[in-house]
């Protein structure tokens, strides 16, 4: 299959110099502030965003090198398959934050509940849309019951 | 900044040939079943899917040539800011449907809600968590009042 050439539309800027003691989840991450800044060429894009109180952000996890297929999550003490967990090492390394829009100044975002490291290459900014993203998951598999740690527990350096 | 380049990890098969007549969201597509069949290579990285009900398929609009950053969306009749809109020509033309996981059979996962062209290129395939992925939204822009429609509305051609 052809191979896809992404180019950065911005940066994401957090307080997280690098990952360790970073939050894993932007649920970790409550009140923390950062910027998305979008290259000037693509501001006209961001019309209408201001009414969203929530956005997707897809961005790259760049320090992360090479992927590995089985995984021991953050959130586990056991090896889990990659696609079944949220690690960064990833054949295609795309991260997905869903973060709070606090306010737009022409083309940088401030956001809130961000969970990504500062310098972050950002790929594609969308309006997250409950009706299209939140379905009512009826199982959510190996985090049952985990999910509640991850608004403490902090990241090392096992990924990079 | 640096260009990243991604390979495909699989394909998804669905009813629908093309663009037109396509639903335009998973919630227009309920009950149709597609195949997400992740290449051989990869397939150790499904151990523990099954776990969950739903799925973040991330994949390549592989239809869609170049961008434009003013874009009339299926549900709006006025131009809109791209990144305040899901359409497909976005400068990194990446897709993201929730889905729901019927069973997996080896490489392959069955798939309900499935929004997509057949053929389209997977680029990651995550586990979908509530608690990370589903935040209260309290405002979605000019969509608001217009997402009932998503579920009747068909796709036409016109970011092809």
């Amino acid at each position: 299959m052809n191979r896809i050439v992404m180019n950065p539309i911005g940066v994401i800027h957090t307080p997280f110099e690098n990952l360790e003691g970073m939050p894993i989840q932007p649920v970790g991450a409550e009140q923390i502030e950062g910027q998305v800044v979008i290259e000037p060429q693509y501001s006209e894009g961001l019309a209408d965003i201001e009414g969203f109180s929530h956005l997707i952000l897809l961005y790259a996890f760049h320090q992360s090198k090479g992927f590995q297929l089985e995984v021991k999550p953050f959130l586990d003490d056991r090896m889990r398959g990659l696609f079944a967990t949220r690690a960064p090492r990833r054949p295609n390394p795309i991260g997905l934050s869903i973060v709070e829009l606090l306010r737009r100044e022409q083309n940088i975002l401030h956001v809130s509940n961000i969970d990504v490291v500062d310098g972050t290459p950002l790929l594609d900014v969308k309006p997250f849309v409950p009706a299209f993203d939140a379905p009512q998951a009826t199982a959510i598999g190996w985090l049952e019951g985990k999910v509640a740690h991850s608004r403490c527990m902090r990241s090392d350096e096992r990924f990079k």
